[in-house]
Protein backbone atom coordinates (compact mmCIF):
# COMPACT_ATOMS: atom_id res chain seq x y z
CA UNK A 1 0.00 0.00 0.00
CA UNK A 2 1.32 3.51 -0.75
CA UNK A 3 1.87 6.45 1.65
CA UNK A 4 -1.26 8.03 0.00
CA UNK A 5 -3.38 5.05 0.10
CA UNK A 6 -2.30 4.29 3.70
CA UNK A 7 -3.84 8.07 5.06
CA UNK A 8 -6.78 8.01 3.33
CA UNK A 9 -7.63 4.40 4.90
CA UNK A 10 -6.19 5.95 8.53
CA UNK A 11 -8.54 9.20 8.17
CA UNK A 12 -11.50 6.24 7.05
CA UNK A 13 -11.20 4.28 9.48
CA UNK A 14 -10.67 6.92 12.49
CA UNK A 15 -13.32 8.51 10.92
CA UNK A 16 -15.21 5.49 10.44
CA UNK A 17 -15.08 4.82 14.64
CA UNK A 18 -17.05 7.94 16.08
CA UNK A 19 -19.55 7.99 13.37
CA UNK A 20 -23.26 6.72 14.53
CA UNK A 21 -27.02 6.48 14.14
CA UNK A 22 -27.32 8.75 17.08
CA UNK A 23 -25.12 11.69 15.57
CA UNK A 24 -27.19 14.40 13.72
CA UNK A 25 -26.92 13.53 9.99
CA UNK A 26 -26.34 16.95 8.92
CA UNK A 27 -23.07 17.36 11.23
CA UNK A 28 -21.76 13.61 9.98
CA UNK A 29 -22.20 15.09 6.31
CA UNK A 30 -20.23 18.20 6.92
CA UNK A 31 -17.31 16.67 8.65
CA UNK A 32 -17.28 14.10 6.23
CA UNK A 33 -17.33 16.50 3.80
CA UNK A 34 -14.26 18.43 5.78
CA UNK A 35 -12.20 15.58 5.48
CA UNK A 36 -12.81 13.69 1.84
CA UNK A 37 -11.75 14.38 -0.79
CA UNK A 38 -8.72 15.98 1.01
CA UNK A 39 -5.62 18.33 -0.08
CA UNK A 40 -2.55 17.19 -0.67
CA UNK A 41 -1.75 15.74 2.93
CA UNK A 42 1.35 17.40 3.42
CA UNK A 43 1.54 16.79 6.91
CA UNK A 44 0.39 13.06 7.54
CA UNK A 45 2.67 11.97 4.86
CA UNK A 46 5.63 14.24 6.77
CA UNK A 47 4.79 12.10 10.12
CA UNK A 48 4.87 8.78 7.77
CA UNK A 49 8.23 9.73 6.62
CA UNK A 50 9.71 10.52 10.04
CA UNK A 51 8.14 7.53 11.87
CA UNK A 52 9.56 5.63 9.31
CA UNK A 53 13.07 7.30 9.24
CA UNK A 54 12.83 6.63 13.16
CA UNK A 55 12.11 2.41 12.89
CA UNK A 56 8.37 3.07 13.23
CA UNK A 57 7.70 -0.20 15.28
CA UNK A 58 4.03 0.41 15.65
CA UNK A 59 2.33 1.12 12.12
CA UNK A 60 -1.47 1.88 14.47
CA UNK A 61 0.29 4.48 16.64
CA UNK A 62 1.71 6.18 13.28
CA UNK A 63 -1.41 6.29 11.56
CA UNK A 64 -3.59 7.83 14.32
CA UNK A 65 -0.86 10.49 15.03
CA UNK A 66 -0.93 11.14 10.77
CA UNK A 67 -4.74 10.85 10.76
CA UNK A 68 -4.59 13.20 14.36
CA UNK A 69 -2.57 16.02 12.65
CA UNK A 70 -4.88 15.96 9.59
CA UNK A 71 -8.44 16.02 11.25
CA UNK A 72 -6.72 19.23 13.21
CA UNK A 73 -5.83 20.77 9.57
CA UNK A 74 -9.28 20.24 8.28
CA UNK A 75 -10.68 21.56 11.20
CA UNK A 76 -8.43 24.94 11.06
CA UNK A 77 -9.46 25.16 7.12
CA UNK A 78 -13.19 24.75 8.03
CA UNK A 79 -12.95 27.32 10.37
CA UNK A 80 -10.76 30.01 8.64
CA UNK A 81 -13.06 30.00 5.90
CA UNK A 82 -15.96 30.70 8.33
CA UNK A 83 -17.95 34.36 7.22
CA UNK A 84 -16.06 36.04 10.73
CA UNK A 85 -12.78 35.16 8.85
CA UNK A 86 -12.20 34.69 5.35
CA UNK A 87 -15.24 34.40 4.30
CA UNK A 88 -14.04 31.59 1.66
CA UNK A 89 -16.46 30.39 -0.70
CA UNK A 90 -14.57 27.93 -2.06
CA UNK A 91 -11.82 25.61 -0.65
CA UNK A 92 -10.29 22.46 -2.29
CA UNK A 93 -12.52 23.45 -5.20
CA UNK A 94 -15.50 23.43 -3.94
CA UNK A 95 -18.24 25.26 -1.53
CA UNK A 96 -16.30 25.51 1.40
CA UNK A 97 -18.11 23.68 4.66
CA UNK A 98 -20.21 26.99 5.71
CA UNK A 99 -21.48 27.26 2.12
CA UNK A 100 -22.16 24.04 1.84
CA UNK A 101 -23.71 23.04 5.36
CA UNK A 102 -24.32 26.70 6.97
CA UNK A 103 -22.31 28.46 9.43
CA UNK A 104 -23.57 26.76 12.34
CA UNK A 105 -22.43 23.21 10.68
CA UNK A 106 -19.15 24.88 9.86
CA UNK A 107 -18.36 25.78 13.16
CA UNK A 108 -19.54 22.55 14.88
CA UNK A 109 -17.92 20.12 12.39
CA UNK A 110 -14.42 22.79 12.77
CA UNK A 111 -15.19 21.86 16.82
CA UNK A 112 -16.19 17.73 15.85
CA UNK A 113 -12.42 17.65 13.97
CA UNK A 114 -10.61 19.13 16.86
CA UNK A 115 -12.36 16.47 19.35
CA UNK A 116 -11.54 13.90 17.07
CA UNK A 117 -7.63 14.27 16.96
CA UNK A 118 -7.88 12.93 20.25
CA UNK A 119 -10.60 10.36 19.90
CA UNK A 120 -8.30 8.87 17.43
CA UNK A 121 -5.03 9.26 19.23
CA UNK A 122 -6.52 7.09 22.19
CA UNK A 123 -7.57 4.85 20.05
CA UNK A 124 -4.49 4.29 17.86
CA UNK A 125 -2.43 3.69 20.81
CA UNK A 126 -4.25 0.78 22.74
CA UNK A 127 -1.51 -1.27 22.08
CA UNK A 128 1.13 1.45 23.27
CA UNK A 129 -0.42 3.73 25.94
CA UNK A 130 3.19 4.27 27.11
CA UNK A 131 3.36 6.86 23.97
CA UNK A 132 0.17 8.44 24.31
CA UNK A 133 0.85 10.68 26.90
CA UNK A 134 3.84 12.48 24.82
CA UNK A 135 1.35 12.28 21.51
CA UNK A 136 -1.73 14.28 23.18
CA UNK A 137 1.17 16.90 24.31
CA UNK A 138 2.78 17.43 21.29
CA UNK A 139 -0.70 17.29 19.13
CA UNK A 140 -2.70 19.65 21.81
CA UNK A 141 0.14 22.12 21.90
CA UNK A 142 0.18 22.31 18.05
CA UNK A 143 -3.45 24.05 18.32
CA UNK A 144 -3.70 25.46 21.07
CA UNK A 145 -2.65 27.63 23.74
CA UNK A 146 -0.05 29.77 23.61
CA UNK A 147 1.24 29.21 20.26
CA UNK A 148 -0.85 26.41 18.19
CA UNK A 149 -2.25 27.55 15.21
CA UNK A 150 -5.23 28.61 16.86
CA UNK A 151 -3.11 30.96 18.80
CA UNK A 152 -1.49 31.69 15.18
CA UNK A 153 -5.07 32.76 14.00
CA UNK A 154 -5.48 34.92 16.67
CA UNK A 155 -2.96 36.91 15.39
CA UNK A 156 -4.66 38.31 12.57
CA UNK A 157 -7.16 39.97 15.17
CA UNK A 158 -4.48 42.30 16.09
CA UNK A 159 -3.08 45.35 15.00
CA UNK A 160 0.86 44.70 15.80
CA UNK A 161 1.78 41.46 14.21
CA UNK A 162 5.02 39.87 14.18
CA UNK A 163 5.29 38.08 10.63
CA UNK A 164 7.65 35.05 12.22
CA UNK A 165 5.29 34.80 15.36
CA UNK A 166 2.43 34.75 13.24
CA UNK A 167 3.53 32.32 10.76
CA UNK A 168 5.59 30.11 13.11
CA UNK A 169 2.07 29.57 15.45
CA UNK A 170 -0.31 29.39 12.46
CA UNK A 171 1.85 27.08 9.88
CA UNK A 172 5.00 25.99 11.68
CA UNK A 173 3.39 24.45 14.73
CA UNK A 174 0.99 22.06 12.88
CA UNK A 175 3.87 20.91 10.87
CA UNK A 176 6.41 20.66 13.89
CA UNK A 177 4.12 18.29 15.51
CA UNK A 178 4.13 16.41 12.26
CA UNK A 179 7.76 15.95 12.35
CA UNK A 180 8.03 15.30 16.50
CA UNK A 181 4.52 12.66 16.68
CA UNK A 182 6.16 10.99 13.80
CA UNK A 183 8.89 10.27 16.04
CA UNK A 184 6.76 9.54 19.09
CA UNK A 185 4.89 7.27 17.55
CA UNK A 186 8.15 5.13 17.22
CA UNK A 187 8.91 5.63 20.45
CA UNK A 188 11.52 7.86 20.10
CA UNK A 189 12.21 11.02 21.75
CA UNK A 190 10.24 13.64 19.77
CA UNK A 191 12.08 16.98 20.99
CA UNK A 192 14.81 17.43 18.23
CA UNK A 193 12.65 16.39 15.73
CA UNK A 194 10.62 19.55 16.09
CA UNK A 195 13.01 22.02 14.15
CA UNK A 196 13.02 20.17 11.00
CA UNK A 197 8.84 20.07 11.36
CA UNK A 198 9.36 23.99 11.71
CA UNK A 199 11.30 24.30 8.71
CA UNK A 200 9.65 22.83 6.19
CA UNK A 201 6.07 24.81 8.07
CA UNK A 202 8.67 27.75 7.20
CA UNK A 203 8.77 27.20 3.47
CA UNK A 204 5.62 25.94 3.03
CA UNK A 205 4.13 28.89 4.33
CA UNK A 206 6.35 31.33 1.97
CA UNK A 207 4.82 28.99 -1.18
CA UNK A 208 1.64 29.66 0.28
CA UNK A 209 2.13 33.30 0.14
CA UNK A 210 3.55 33.05 -3.17
CA UNK A 211 0.78 30.98 -4.51
CA UNK A 212 -1.62 33.74 -3.14
CA UNK A 213 -0.51 36.24 -5.79
CA UNK A 214 1.16 34.60 -7.97
CA UNK A 215 -0.65 30.83 -8.49
CA UNK A 216 -3.96 30.70 -10.79
CA UNK A 217 -7.31 29.65 -8.99
CA UNK A 218 -7.75 26.25 -10.40
CA UNK A 219 -5.00 24.60 -9.19
CA UNK A 220 -5.29 26.66 -5.83
CA UNK A 221 -8.65 25.18 -5.12
CA UNK A 222 -9.94 28.25 -3.34
CA UNK A 223 -9.73 31.99 -4.22
CA UNK A 224 -6.62 34.16 -4.74
CA UNK A 225 -4.93 37.58 -3.36
CA UNK A 226 -6.81 36.79 0.11
CA UNK A 227 -3.73 37.89 2.04
CA UNK A 228 -3.78 41.18 0.46
CA UNK A 229 -7.72 41.78 0.55
CA UNK A 230 -8.02 41.04 4.08
CA UNK A 231 -4.42 42.56 4.82
CA UNK A 232 -2.88 39.32 6.35
CA UNK A 233 0.93 39.23 7.43
CA UNK A 234 2.91 37.81 3.99
CA UNK A 235 5.67 36.97 2.98
CA UNK A 236 5.25 38.83 -0.63
CA UNK A 237 4.51 41.58 1.04
CA UNK A 238 7.23 42.10 3.57
CA UNK A 239 10.25 40.63 0.68
CA UNK A 240 8.22 41.30 -2.56
CA UNK A 241 7.88 38.25 -5.02
CA UNK A 242 11.34 37.83 -5.33
CA UNK A 243 12.52 38.48 -2.33
CA UNK A 244 9.93 35.48 -1.07
CA UNK A 245 11.21 33.37 -3.35
CA UNK A 246 14.72 33.54 -2.52
CA UNK A 247 14.16 33.20 0.99
CA UNK A 248 12.08 30.14 0.24
CA UNK A 249 15.55 28.38 -1.53
CA UNK A 250 17.10 29.86 1.70
CA UNK A 251 15.40 27.69 3.88
CA UNK A 252 15.31 24.78 1.99
CA UNK A 253 18.83 25.00 1.41
CA UNK A 254 19.26 24.35 5.45
CA UNK A 255 16.40 21.90 5.81
CA UNK A 256 18.72 18.95 5.50
CA UNK A 257 20.85 19.91 7.85
CA UNK A 258 17.81 19.77 10.82
CA UNK A 259 17.47 15.89 10.10
CA UNK A 260 18.39 14.39 13.41
CA UNK A 261 20.70 11.43 13.51
CA UNK A 262 18.58 8.25 12.85
CA UNK A 263 18.56 5.02 10.44
CA UNK A 264 16.68 6.16 7.48
CA UNK A 265 18.25 10.12 7.22
CA UNK A 266 19.00 9.40 3.31
CA UNK A 267 15.12 8.05 2.74
CA UNK A 268 13.82 11.09 4.43
CA UNK A 269 15.49 13.59 2.80
CA UNK A 270 14.97 11.96 -0.29
CA UNK A 271 11.46 12.25 0.65
CA UNK A 272 11.52 16.10 1.95
CA UNK A 273 13.08 17.44 -1.17
CA UNK A 274 10.26 15.29 -3.28
CA UNK A 275 7.73 16.82 -1.32
CA UNK A 276 9.14 20.40 -1.28
CA UNK A 277 9.21 20.05 -5.54
CA UNK A 278 5.63 19.59 -5.31
CA UNK A 279 5.07 22.98 -3.02
CA UNK A 280 6.32 25.55 -5.73
CA UNK A 281 5.40 24.25 -8.90
CA UNK A 282 8.46 24.76 -11.67
CA UNK A 283 6.60 26.92 -13.51
CA UNK A 284 6.32 29.05 -11.33
CA UNK A 285 9.68 28.99 -9.55
CA UNK A 286 11.09 30.03 -12.97
CA UNK A 287 8.86 32.96 -13.55
CA UNK A 288 9.81 34.61 -10.06
CA UNK A 289 12.79 34.06 -11.48
CA UNK B 1 -9.58 24.61 51.14
CA UNK B 2 -13.54 23.84 50.07
CA UNK B 3 -14.53 22.61 47.20
CA UNK B 4 -15.65 25.62 45.51
CA UNK B 5 -11.69 26.91 46.07
CA UNK B 6 -10.21 24.00 44.90
CA UNK B 7 -12.17 24.39 41.51
CA UNK B 8 -11.19 27.99 40.85
CA UNK B 9 -7.71 27.15 41.73
CA UNK B 10 -7.74 24.13 39.09
CA UNK B 11 -8.95 26.29 36.33
CA UNK B 12 -6.40 29.05 37.26
CA UNK B 13 -3.27 26.38 37.36
CA UNK B 14 -4.16 24.77 34.37
CA UNK B 15 -4.78 27.91 32.40
CA UNK B 16 -1.91 29.75 33.65
CA UNK B 17 0.18 26.65 32.28
CA UNK B 18 -0.25 27.79 28.75
CA UNK B 19 -0.55 31.80 28.97
CA UNK B 20 2.60 32.78 27.22
CA UNK B 21 4.10 36.06 26.09
CA UNK B 22 3.95 34.19 22.64
CA UNK B 23 0.28 34.70 22.16
CA UNK B 24 -1.85 37.43 20.70
CA UNK B 25 -3.54 39.27 23.70
CA UNK B 26 -6.66 39.67 22.59
CA UNK B 27 -7.05 35.88 22.43
CA UNK B 28 -5.44 35.62 26.08
CA UNK B 29 -7.94 37.63 27.24
CA UNK B 30 -11.12 36.41 25.73
CA UNK B 31 -10.20 32.87 27.19
CA UNK B 32 -9.44 34.21 30.60
CA UNK B 33 -12.93 35.78 30.28
CA UNK B 34 -14.77 32.25 29.14
CA UNK B 35 -13.67 31.10 32.25
CA UNK B 36 -13.57 33.60 34.74
CA UNK B 37 -15.92 34.26 37.00
CA UNK B 38 -17.77 30.82 36.07
CA UNK B 39 -21.04 29.71 36.84
CA UNK B 40 -22.34 27.36 39.48
CA UNK B 41 -19.33 24.76 38.40
CA UNK B 42 -21.94 22.55 38.88
CA UNK B 43 -19.84 19.89 36.39
CA UNK B 44 -16.39 20.33 37.92
CA UNK B 45 -18.42 19.69 41.77
CA UNK B 46 -20.19 16.08 40.74
CA UNK B 47 -16.27 14.89 39.52
CA UNK B 48 -14.88 16.09 42.66
CA UNK B 49 -17.77 14.56 44.52
CA UNK B 50 -17.58 11.30 42.94
CA UNK B 51 -13.80 11.08 42.94
CA UNK B 52 -13.96 11.47 46.56
CA UNK B 53 -16.27 8.38 46.95
CA UNK B 54 -14.16 6.20 45.08
CA UNK B 55 -11.32 6.72 47.37
CA UNK B 56 -9.80 9.18 45.64
CA UNK B 57 -5.73 8.73 45.92
CA UNK B 58 -4.13 11.10 43.19
CA UNK B 59 -5.99 14.70 43.83
CA UNK B 60 -4.17 16.38 40.79
CA UNK B 61 -5.72 13.56 38.25
CA UNK B 62 -9.01 14.92 39.82
CA UNK B 63 -8.37 18.70 39.45
CA UNK B 64 -7.44 18.08 35.94
CA UNK B 65 -10.47 16.33 35.28
CA UNK B 66 -12.36 18.81 37.16
CA UNK B 67 -11.40 21.07 35.18
CA UNK B 68 -10.66 20.00 31.67
CA UNK B 69 -14.81 19.37 31.72
CA UNK B 70 -15.19 22.37 32.98
CA UNK B 71 -13.19 24.13 30.40
CA UNK B 72 -15.05 22.06 27.37
CA UNK B 73 -18.21 23.40 28.78
CA UNK B 74 -17.11 26.64 28.78
CA UNK B 75 -16.19 26.47 25.14
CA UNK B 76 -19.86 24.95 24.58
CA UNK B 77 -21.49 28.42 26.04
CA UNK B 78 -18.85 30.51 23.77
CA UNK B 79 -19.96 28.83 20.40
CA UNK B 80 -23.55 28.51 21.86
CA UNK B 81 -23.82 32.47 22.37
CA UNK B 82 -22.22 32.47 18.97
CA UNK B 83 -24.78 34.77 16.16
CA UNK B 84 -24.93 31.63 14.22
CA UNK B 85 -26.64 29.62 17.16
CA UNK B 86 -28.25 31.20 19.56
CA UNK B 87 -26.67 34.87 19.19
CA UNK B 88 -26.98 35.91 22.62
CA UNK B 89 -25.42 39.37 23.96
CA UNK B 90 -25.70 38.00 27.31
CA UNK B 91 -23.58 35.37 29.70
CA UNK B 92 -23.46 34.97 33.32
CA UNK B 93 -24.88 38.68 34.02
CA UNK B 94 -22.23 40.52 31.16
CA UNK B 95 -21.29 40.68 27.09
CA UNK B 96 -21.10 37.16 25.86
CA UNK B 97 -17.45 36.75 24.87
CA UNK B 98 -18.56 37.10 21.29
CA UNK B 99 -20.25 40.56 22.08
CA UNK B 100 -16.57 41.75 23.83
CA UNK B 101 -14.41 40.39 22.01
CA UNK B 102 -15.83 39.86 18.32
CA UNK B 103 -16.71 37.01 16.85
CA UNK B 104 -13.20 35.69 15.47
CA UNK B 105 -12.17 35.48 18.91
CA UNK B 106 -15.23 34.16 20.70
CA UNK B 107 -14.48 31.16 17.81
CA UNK B 108 -10.92 30.82 18.70
CA UNK B 109 -11.44 30.97 22.65
CA UNK B 110 -13.92 28.22 22.41
CA UNK B 111 -11.58 26.31 19.90
CA UNK B 112 -8.29 27.23 22.04
CA UNK B 113 -10.92 25.87 25.61
CA UNK B 114 -11.57 22.52 23.63
CA UNK B 115 -7.59 22.00 23.50
CA UNK B 116 -6.97 23.33 26.77
CA UNK B 117 -9.08 20.17 27.86
CA UNK B 118 -6.79 17.68 26.66
CA UNK B 119 -3.36 19.69 27.70
CA UNK B 120 -4.75 19.80 31.15
CA UNK B 121 -5.99 16.11 31.21
CA UNK B 122 -2.02 15.43 29.67
CA UNK B 123 -0.44 17.68 32.29
CA UNK B 124 -2.61 16.23 35.47
CA UNK B 125 -1.11 12.78 34.77
CA UNK B 126 1.83 12.94 34.70
CA UNK B 127 2.69 11.21 38.39
CA UNK B 128 -0.47 8.31 37.03
CA UNK B 129 0.00 8.16 33.61
CA UNK B 130 -1.84 5.14 33.57
CA UNK B 131 -4.86 6.96 34.16
CA UNK B 132 -4.60 9.31 30.95
CA UNK B 133 -5.93 6.83 28.34
CA UNK B 134 -9.51 6.34 29.88
CA UNK B 135 -9.74 9.86 30.93
CA UNK B 136 -9.23 11.38 27.62
CA UNK B 137 -11.55 8.54 26.25
CA UNK B 138 -14.10 9.87 28.65
CA UNK B 139 -13.53 13.39 28.06
CA UNK B 140 -13.30 13.25 24.10
CA UNK B 141 -16.59 10.92 23.91
CA UNK B 142 -18.48 13.57 25.98
CA UNK B 143 -17.33 16.76 23.27
CA UNK B 144 -17.39 14.61 20.02
CA UNK B 145 -19.18 12.55 17.72
CA UNK B 146 -21.50 10.38 17.92
CA UNK B 147 -22.88 11.66 21.08
CA UNK B 148 -20.90 14.61 22.78
CA UNK B 149 -22.11 18.31 23.03
CA UNK B 150 -20.88 19.08 19.82
CA UNK B 151 -23.16 16.64 18.44
CA UNK B 152 -26.10 17.52 20.89
CA UNK B 153 -25.42 20.80 19.12
CA UNK B 154 -25.93 19.98 15.62
CA UNK B 155 -29.38 18.14 16.47
CA UNK B 156 -30.82 22.43 16.49
CA UNK B 157 -29.83 22.50 12.81
CA UNK B 158 -32.06 19.62 12.21
CA UNK B 159 -35.86 19.36 11.14
CA UNK B 160 -36.64 16.12 12.76
CA UNK B 161 -35.35 15.68 16.40
CA UNK B 162 -36.02 13.50 19.45
CA UNK B 163 -36.15 15.47 22.72
CA UNK B 164 -34.14 12.62 24.62
CA UNK B 165 -31.29 11.97 22.02
CA UNK B 166 -30.96 16.06 21.74
CA UNK B 167 -30.93 16.52 25.55
CA UNK B 168 -28.89 13.30 25.80
CA UNK B 169 -26.11 14.68 24.01
CA UNK B 170 -26.00 18.34 24.92
CA UNK B 171 -26.24 18.02 28.23
CA UNK B 172 -26.13 14.33 29.77
CA UNK B 173 -22.98 13.85 27.73
CA UNK B 174 -20.93 15.84 29.60
CA UNK B 175 -22.79 15.05 32.82
CA UNK B 176 -22.10 11.62 32.52
CA UNK B 177 -18.37 12.50 32.09
CA UNK B 178 -18.30 14.27 34.94
CA UNK B 179 -19.30 11.36 37.05
CA UNK B 180 -17.31 8.81 35.05
CA UNK B 181 -14.06 10.79 35.19
CA UNK B 182 -14.09 11.43 39.05
CA UNK B 183 -14.40 7.71 39.04
CA UNK B 184 -11.47 7.39 36.39
CA UNK B 185 -9.52 9.80 38.26
CA UNK B 186 -9.21 7.97 41.37
CA UNK B 187 -8.21 4.82 39.28
CA UNK B 188 -11.96 3.07 39.47
CA UNK B 189 -13.44 1.59 36.54
CA UNK B 190 -15.91 4.39 35.17
CA UNK B 191 -18.50 2.36 33.57
CA UNK B 192 -20.50 2.08 35.95
CA UNK B 193 -20.51 5.94 36.91
CA UNK B 194 -22.05 6.83 33.22
CA UNK B 195 -25.97 6.28 34.58
CA UNK B 196 -25.51 8.75 37.35
CA UNK B 197 -24.05 11.13 35.46
CA UNK B 198 -27.27 10.96 32.86
CA UNK B 199 -29.40 11.19 35.21
CA UNK B 200 -28.29 14.41 36.83
CA UNK B 201 -27.93 15.63 33.47
CA UNK B 202 -31.36 15.13 32.70
CA UNK B 203 -32.46 16.57 35.64
CA UNK B 204 -30.11 19.84 35.08
CA UNK B 205 -31.73 20.08 31.36
CA UNK B 206 -35.06 20.25 32.55
CA UNK B 207 -34.64 22.70 35.23
CA UNK B 208 -32.72 24.85 32.58
CA UNK B 209 -36.40 24.53 30.79
CA UNK B 210 -38.45 25.86 33.56
CA UNK B 211 -35.78 28.39 33.91
CA UNK B 212 -35.83 29.46 30.11
CA UNK B 213 -39.99 30.07 30.73
CA UNK B 214 -40.56 31.11 34.74
CA UNK B 215 -37.10 32.12 35.56
CA UNK B 216 -36.23 35.64 36.31
CA UNK B 217 -33.40 37.03 34.49
CA UNK B 218 -31.51 38.72 36.80
CA UNK B 219 -30.37 35.60 39.07
CA UNK B 220 -30.16 33.52 35.01
CA UNK B 221 -27.40 36.14 33.32
CA UNK B 222 -28.95 35.57 30.12
CA UNK B 223 -31.46 36.16 27.96
CA UNK B 224 -35.15 34.72 28.55
CA UNK B 225 -37.03 32.82 26.34
CA UNK B 226 -34.69 31.95 24.15
CA UNK B 227 -36.12 28.19 23.50
CA UNK B 228 -39.27 29.52 22.93
CA UNK B 229 -37.77 32.18 20.20
CA UNK B 230 -35.39 29.64 18.67
CA UNK B 231 -37.81 26.55 18.63
CA UNK B 232 -35.53 24.66 20.55
CA UNK B 233 -37.21 21.20 21.74
CA UNK B 234 -37.81 21.68 25.47
CA UNK B 235 -38.82 19.79 28.24
CA UNK B 236 -42.02 22.82 28.69
CA UNK B 237 -42.64 22.84 25.37
CA UNK B 238 -43.08 19.41 24.91
CA UNK B 239 -45.04 18.46 29.03
CA UNK B 240 -45.80 21.55 29.66
CA UNK B 241 -44.78 23.73 33.15
CA UNK B 242 -46.34 21.62 35.73
CA UNK B 243 -45.27 18.39 33.52
CA UNK B 244 -41.75 19.52 33.66
CA UNK B 245 -41.44 20.08 37.00
CA UNK B 246 -43.21 16.82 37.63
CA UNK B 247 -40.34 14.97 35.46
CA UNK B 248 -37.90 16.70 37.56
CA UNK B 249 -39.08 15.17 40.32
CA UNK B 250 -39.40 11.63 38.98
CA UNK B 251 -35.60 11.69 37.29
CA UNK B 252 -34.04 12.92 41.23
CA UNK B 253 -36.38 10.34 42.69
CA UNK B 254 -34.43 7.88 41.10
CA UNK B 255 -30.86 9.32 41.12
CA UNK B 256 -29.74 7.98 44.06
CA UNK B 257 -30.51 4.21 43.35
CA UNK B 258 -27.86 4.22 40.35
CA UNK B 259 -25.01 5.00 42.95
CA UNK B 260 -22.92 2.60 41.90
CA UNK B 261 -21.21 0.73 45.31
CA UNK B 262 -18.87 2.54 46.66
CA UNK B 263 -16.90 3.55 50.34
CA UNK B 264 -18.45 7.15 50.44
CA UNK B 265 -22.21 6.46 48.79
CA UNK B 266 -23.65 7.90 51.51
CA UNK B 267 -21.36 11.58 51.23
CA UNK B 268 -21.77 11.65 47.67
CA UNK B 269 -25.50 10.97 48.14
CA UNK B 270 -25.95 13.98 50.48
CA UNK B 271 -24.21 16.26 48.06
CA UNK B 272 -25.89 15.43 45.06
CA UNK B 273 -29.23 16.23 46.97
CA UNK B 274 -28.11 19.32 48.04
CA UNK B 275 -26.72 20.42 44.96
CA UNK B 276 -30.14 19.46 43.63
CA UNK B 277 -31.88 21.75 45.68
CA UNK B 278 -29.84 24.83 44.49
CA UNK B 279 -31.00 23.49 40.65
CA UNK B 280 -34.28 24.75 40.59
CA UNK B 281 -34.85 27.61 43.50
CA UNK B 282 -37.43 26.55 45.97
CA UNK B 283 -39.93 29.61 44.91
CA UNK B 284 -40.12 28.28 41.62
CA UNK B 285 -40.67 24.81 42.55
CA UNK B 286 -44.10 25.71 44.74
CA UNK B 287 -45.21 28.19 42.09
CA UNK B 288 -44.68 25.62 39.63
CA UNK B 289 -46.58 23.40 41.92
Amino acid sequence: MGVAERIEQALMKHLQAVRGSSCAPGLDQAVQYAVFPGGARVRPKICLAVADACGEDQPAVTDAAAAAIEFLHCASLVHDDLPCFDDSPLRRGRPSVHQAFGEPLAVLAGDALIVLAFQTLVAGTRQAPERLASLIEIVSGSVGLPAGIVAGQAWECESDVNLADYQQSKTGSLFAAATAAGAAAAGVNAGPWRTLGERIGSAYQVVDDILDVAGDEASLGKPMHQDEARGHPSSVRELGLEGARKHFESIMAGVVATIPPCAGADRLEARIMEEASRFLPAALADNAA
